[in-house]
């Protein structure tokens, strides 16, 4: 029996009928993700619903080396969980349950494909509050948040995703069961290997609990629309909100031509704006009040055009949805589009900004933005049409990675590295820094058959241990 | 040439003249940290003032094969700063600058014998705040906290210093010198090891730079004085306060026994009270006005026999510097003291108390507590005079431990492992956990030289390579 049919067979014996799908509909519906990195067709394609089957899967596929490439809701936006060498795509979407929202400890237990909506509305309904929020929370899976370590606007207050796990379950490469952390909300036993794990785009194990910590819901939100005359005056109005004192939940930007996106949508815009803040405080009832008027008042100091306070939870809404969609509506704009998630000192973002028009004349790609700018994370976008632009939208690409790093910023806010900025990763990290993480790996994963091509790997994915 | 001598050699030839010290008076000093760990006497201390300092120092004991301790304020309450296997002390209290104070992005850079009463310092004036607060921060240094995650009061709102430690420089065993993390707020390029070598207790790497977040300082800050007639009511007070919704700024609690210190100090304490809370709120003036009243209320409802507000800030602070020396007052208070810091969920808060009450009955040892309660973090302390005691103190700690485990809890919120408590990691840590912790751990230190005998040692320390 050749190694792919063997492998099959133990996996049909170890799990449910119709876990295991070799269907061409099935292997083309997991081929690719919600990123731009090309489609790869997996061997197979497995569903697991428990710990105990992941853990089947994963002896399996050491015993036969099969590369297995963890997905949940396919929201990434860098390929993690395309596979590059076929092998298994585990397909996480159906583990979903919410087992525990605790009001009295304040402590949430998921399984890894409950969606991140789910847990918040049923968070919500214990007056509870769980804020990572990326855009995608509508669709995006807990146990996907925690692989990459999921940011999104509150993030500027609160904190992102790996601030509230307390605790995972993970299932090694060799179908180990491994229980990491704790389920208090401080603890220093050991090495932090549930840190390790946050952000570890699937590659050191895999996620089948996570234990969550909880807050109490804040009383009241307010928003503030704020419209600027000129991008140049972005970086001002953060550093003026800031200047405060007060941390405000979010404050997200949108720079002249994300904002078009919302002038179509409907939305009442300025004639005469060319960027917008979004900035809301949340707190007491009393202290939101007061909040509000006094970052308001500084960015009115601040010299922005507008700033007015959403009239209703149904108009803070509609700019939300607007600016959560934002990514598929760029794509929607242009044939091909890439999108990058940068982050800088937040007193550099005016010069990041400056960087992209520059970069943007030089090779005249597209480079619409928008973002984090509390945090000073930045969404920019690549839009093309022709496949002949490519190279020039490559260099813009290099070009905003190697300034972004001059400024002192980072590749990757909340995105991961995955397929696509992994062929940049040794412009951040030195030699000694990957080889290090490398042997860590080796330590989880000895085979490499754990999501491999992530990370690490040069242009494409070096090829993985396949059974191909 | 002994290999001793030849070490020493090659450091005096790679150190400023007077760093490497192994006189009597010197070895002893640095034999013994703020723990009950047994003193051991190094071989020599080293003291390092700069980067390249230290990765000299690891090149020779990795070239010798020396076991490293490394050891800042020596504060450390679990034996983390004492060697088990000679060989040096590597101490970084001279190492102490602070590089930058950046009001702008809201970082600090610091070296790692900065004390952490002068970063507060320096951050206050910038009319910033750096939250981490252990009751040590006269004496104890950044380097020291990050190594092992260093919690305090405020950690129940703030969280502890792992949640602000953005990226690190660290020297590992070899004497690489490795840039782990970013300056960013956000960042997820590559493994977390910056979270990995925050808590490791100096077994990784040697931390000798950190750069830190800071947040705006909070505009005001008021004190809650909670007495209570019952300990039994203090899981109640604690589930009142947080059933406002409202985060407090703290939420620590005193014992009977403990209370008693204050009272000792001359601190005004009603007759009747047998319990106290110390509740603070923090925020805008108006905002903590209100929470302040809220907080009091939801107190007095829960059947408070006094709840009243610091009557001035040098009221305040005589309470907390009460609170702060507490672990020494103990201490002069009997022959011998341990003192352990378990977490449990906060709705266990209770039963543990309980579990103490049956077996500080049943072994017949003082087990005065007190602590971070809205954390669910309690430090028991263990007090006796005669050494015959100290069985039934064994026992007392390991019957503790393991009600602490049963109750969902873990070993230790703030103080690490270290010595003290690394017989009892097996407790708490599945080998499979324990086993890829110690292969993570010979990725950064082959040769274990790394302060040896900490965390998953045995009884006492398992002897490192020392070189006697």
């Amino acid at each position: 029996v050749p190694r792919h049919d063997a492998a099959l067979l133990a996996l049909d014996a170890a799990l449910p009928s119709g876990a295991v799908r070799t269907d061409e509909a099935s292997r083309h519906a997991y081929a690719r993700d919600e990123s731009e990195a090309a489609p790869v067709l997996p061997d197979a394609v497995v569903m697991a619903r428990s710990t105990a089957q992941v853990a089947a899967v994963m002896e399996v596929a050491s015993a036969h080396r099969v590369p297995v490439t963890p997905r949940a809701a396919g929201t990434g936006r860098t390929g993690g969980a395309t596979c590059r060498a076929g092998g298994l795509v585990l397909a996480f979407e159906a583990f979903d349950r919410i087992r525990e929202v605790d009001a009295e400890d304040h402590v949430a237990v998921v399984e890894p494909g409950v969606v991140l909506g789910d847990l918040r509305r049923a968070v919500d309904a214990a007056r509870l509050f769980y804020p990572p929020d990326p855009s995608s929370w509508a669709e995006c899976t807990v146990g996907g948040n925690v692989a990459e370590n999921a940011g999104g606007p509150v993030a500027f207050k609160y904190g992102v995703t790996g601030h509230y796990v307390l605790g995972l379950e993970v299932v090694t490469a060799s179908g180990e069961v491994l229980e990491l952390g704790r389920r208090t909300k401080k603890g220093v036993t050991g090495y932090d290997l549930t840190s390790l794990v946050v952000g570890s785009e699937g590659t050191l194990g895999l996620i089948t609990r996570a234990t969550l910590h909880l807050l109490p819901a804040p009383e009241a939100v307010r928003t503030l629309l704020v419209f600027l005359d000129d991008e140049a005056r972005i970086a001002d109005a953060v550093g003026a909100t800031l200047r405060t004192g007060i941390v405000a939940r979010c404050i997200e930007l949108l720079d002249r031509h994300t904002l078009a996106v919302l002038r179509d949508d409907g939305l009442p815009i300025p004639a005469e704006a060319a960027a917008m803040l979004l900035v809301e405080v949340d707190g007491s009832e009393v202290a939101v009040a007061i909040d509000q008027e006094r970052v308001g008042n500084a960015l009115t100091d601040a010299g922005a055009l507008e700033v007015r306070l959403a009239r209703s939870e149904a108009e803070r809404e509609r700019f939300w949805s607007v600016r959560r969609g934002m990514s598929r509506a760029l794509r929607s704009r242009a044939g091909n589009k890439l999108s990058e998630d940068v982050v800088v000192p937040r007193s550099k973002l005016g010069a990041l900004f400056e960087a992209c028009r520059a970069i943007s004349a030089e090779t005249g790609v597209r480079m619409p933005a928008y973002g984090h700018a509390g945090d000073g994370n930045l969404h920019v976008n690549f839009l093309w049409d022709d496949e002949e632009e490519k190279p020039r939208v490559d260099r813009a690409i290099e070009a905003l990675f190697r300034r972004t790093l001059d400024l002192g910023g980072t590749l990757s806010g909340e995105h991961g590295i995955g397929v696509l900025k992994a062929p940049f990763i040794g412009l951040e990290q030195s030699p000694g820094v990957i080889d290090l993480s490398q042997r860590i790996k080796a330590q989880w994963d000895p085979q490499g058959i754990l999501n491999p091509g992530k990370i690490f790997a040069g242009p494409g994915g070096r090829p993985g241990h396949g059974w191909c």
